[in-house]
């Protein structure tokens, strides 16, 4: 998917949300765990409750593979039922160099190798541009490269300055921004500071951030979008548990909580694009 | 495997050799390809030529995962036929926080996931503590942590320097260093350059490094095991191309390059170790 695809669809659907699919057999509604597969039946029912109000879902690929074939198997049914035209990010962290990121990026985004046709994978940037390039120039595909996050330990490197004063997240996204443009690179940029966004938004005017940490781990929607929004939307912005676990009958529940996030950002849109 | 137990059989086969299972349809010999399991039939292969010499086998996670489940079914496959007394490593280089990096752990280090008992993953530093810390503190396994690696990008982020004139892969190291013990926390080093391997060296004076880099990527494994080698040995030296795509016929030329690299590291063993 391009971007005047993604922004089409955000236009259409007045919602930059993604919907995290960090499916949890244990924490999913006991209903689901009688049929053949719980993981996908989980997976369908949050999809069909959510697409009105959603333009891409995310998942996080640590919940499939740790259940071995059979959570594979869940991940390619999901991907299946997947309409075509919302964006699905594979939230995979992966980073190698050469030939394994090659393998990485197949895994990914080439129907011939592991069955999987995402539009875009999450990446790790410490092996520098080797690790990344692979993944870049697929055509359609995106590499959403972590950069801020917005946990705890990303005060460890990531925001360590150099000896001008730079942090590694601004290193990161500038050298990144030499390796692909803004049509197949976003960045992973956590939510919890308004501050950090509109620093982050002057470093890469033209990129969309992928922003998790609204919700459930405390960042404000409407501090995201207000230093965050650039011309083109250039927000996607996440909630996995905060709507896929927010009720025992997933069909409203889920439906409810990313109804109202679609709201929210309904009248952020209003305010801040166009 | 705890330490003790990998430094006894560094002694008695007289190698600290670890041999990547790299394994690629592609590049396997013909005869192995009219099998029902061609990736497995050639890592049997390889392991029975290399056993005698090799004290670890690293598969390369992204190899079998570009394969969808038969993929993960042949990486099975080879795990269940590794002998239990040789350190395995799922080279992974994952990189998550919280429940996902507890995930990723259990994908491969919690039999009863996803069916894998690695005695090892590596992990990816860029996202701190929280995504290092849950792979940390299983009983015999260990963390190897990716701090300075070979490759032409590693000077991209990982040599950047701090205001105190610091890299980051330094910072990285001794971060790490404060989370988990030099008996669960290995690192990755890159071979290629001798001074670096004494500065890593006096950083972290007890922990194993894993070692990529030597052979096909240049390094000299005599530098490496003067400049890196410690009192309890501290060093597994990877190859893969070199041995495992050495010849037709697998049996005779991976026993053979294997026992090449085994010889000169009972040399190296004579002269630095004891």
């Amino acid at each position: 998917m391009n971007s005047a695809e993604l922004i089409k669809q955000i236009e259409q659907k007045r919602s930059f949300l993604c919907v995290g699919l960090d499916t949890d057999i244990t924490l999913i509604p006991s209903r689901f765990k009688t049929e053949k597969d719980p993981i996908f039946s989980f997976n369908k029912a949050v999809i069909d409750a959510t697409l009105p109000y959603a333009v891409a879902y995310k998942p996080n690929i640590a919940f499939y593979e740790a259940l071995g074939p059979a959570g594979w198997d869940s991940l390619q049914k999901t991907m299946e039922y997947m309409p075509k035209d919302v964006f699905s990010i594979a939230d995979a962290k992966r980073g190698d160099i050469g030939n394994t990121a090659t393998k990485y990026a197949q895994t990914f985004f080439d129907p011939t190798c592991a069955g999987f046709d995402f539009d875009s994978v999450t990446v790790a940037p410490y092996m520098g541009e080797d690790s990344v390039s692979p993944f870049l120039h697929f055509s359609g595909k995106w590499v959403i490269l972590l950069a801020l996050t917005s946990n705890p330990g990303s005060t460890d490197f990531q925001q360590l300055k150099d000896a001008n004063g730079v942090p590694l997240y601004e290193n990161v996204m500038r050298k990144a921004m030499e390796w692909g443009s803004a049509d197949e690179l976003m960045f992973v940029i956590g939510a919890t500071r308004s501050d950090y966004m509109t620093k982050v938004r002057e470093i890469a005017p033209d990129n969309f951030f992928l922003v998790p940490g609204v919700g459930a781990q405390g960042g404000s929607l409407a501090d995201v979008a207000k230093f965050g929004m650039n011309k083109k939307v250039g927000l996607l912005v996440n909630s996995s548990r905060g709507i896929i676990y927010a009720g025992d009958d997933t069909a409203v529940s889920a439906a409810r909580e990313a109804k109202k996030v679609q709201e929210e950002m309904n009248q952020l849109l209003d305010l801040y694009y166009k």
